[in-house]
């Protein structure tokens, strides 16, 4: 398996700081596999409730989870506090693709990236629905 | 976004059954994404524990999780539970590949459809080990 | 510490088995002290819901959790599933306290003793409501 | 429910802040109860390990979770911040009780308080072992 490598932290537009939990370790004494993807989750949803976009009680539409992946470099583990990397790579009629960079303090290297893609969907029904100029600006401003 | 559809029932070998928790659904009250990796995970590891193969404080090697992903189709809730397939879609020199779909009872049509990729390490040097042929044989066993 | 020993099997009115995830243990092992309080979570609701009192996008009162406690006496780990007892100790003007007994399977002692305690309150005021004769009596049915 | 008031901002030695995460949010749209307790494990052993008194892979005795439990007065939210606050109430020969308190940003007044009890024991035998004057010490430290 050749693998093309990880991307560096030039990569990303936007960075939040997590704290790990000591439940995030697993038997192995690592951080979890899918712990990871709590964090993208995390960033990508506050990131828009930070930019008034989302509020998760209220707003419509929504944006549901269609695909999400990661792969994984190097280690990580409880106490230490992550630095997340968010950018996005492609913006669809009704859909938005992230990227996100997991990085130990101070590395400049990632230790994981992921992939998360929203589809942005009507609250009642969860049909799909096109992406306003609004919300089409904010994506552009964190672009790759 | 044109995606390939989901494997159905069909294309799975190894069969478990996983009950949900309610902190399993989310704010928007349907199974969150993260959940599904905890699945996958769940059964990778029981099935090789079935076998024989891994022990958590003992065994050696231990596989490593270099890259998962999933892609979601129809949403799931607690407190309905869910069946897993298990199958396996490549097996390399230290590394191995398995395809999981997720099910919610009698559906024919996948909910969501995941790919993990293990890659068997040495315990304490973490650096991969080629597979030794009764490993090689399990996985040849539930090969799509 | 003198501590009173943990009801048996006896003690428990409904049960409900849990099949547990690899991310249950923790680095030492053994399910982490936390996940025992998400099966709580599941049995309390997941009883609620098949007695049709909880809907949990629409039902109105709505109970919220005030108070949990948890006594832990023998370890457990993945992938042994659990069987988890319920009864109620205490039916209050607005607030109902559960007992659960959490057991490996064929164990007559118990591993871990749980205490959770919901006050109703009104979806969307989130003030205490008093608990109708419908609810009261369908508490009464597993009282201890 | 007579219930004495919960423990202010002075009744705590040491404090730790942790980000909350979206999956920490359930269907209510308030930080699930189970995750408080993910919570107070990572602040006790946190400072276990800043202490340099635990290493998770390595050091013995280690502590075992005998007791946990939580009174919940003010929801809290993603994606709020939360200060922790630590506190040792009771130091047994082999056992040491703490007290947490969550508080959101710049609360005085607590949004939950918690207790949790470790036992320490051998890391093979697991059976109780006597707390050595560095422990008891370092616990001193930060009694209420």
């Amino acid at each position: 398996m050749t693998r093309p490598p990880l991307e560096g932290r030039g990569g990303y537009r936007v960075w939040r700081r997590i704290t790990t939990r000591w439940a995030d370790n697993d038997v192995y004494g690592h951080v979890n596999n899918i712990v990871y993807y709590s964090w993208f989750d995390t960033v990508v949803n506050g990131w828009l409730i930070e930019a008034g976009r989302l509020d998760p009680a209220e707003s419509d539409p929504i944006g549901l989870v269609v695909e999400t992946a990661c792969r994984y470099a190097r280690p990580l583990a409880f106490p230490q506090p992550v630095d997340i990397g968010l950018a996005i790579t492609d913006i669809g009629k009704s859909s938005v693709s992230y990227a996100l960079g997991v990085f130990s303090e101070n590395a400049l290297e990632a230790s994981a990236e992921g992939r998360f893609v929203h589809v942005y969907v009507d609250r009642k029904t969860r049909r799909p629905v096109e992406l306003l100029a609004a919300w089409r600006k904010l994506f552009e401003s964190i672009a790759r």
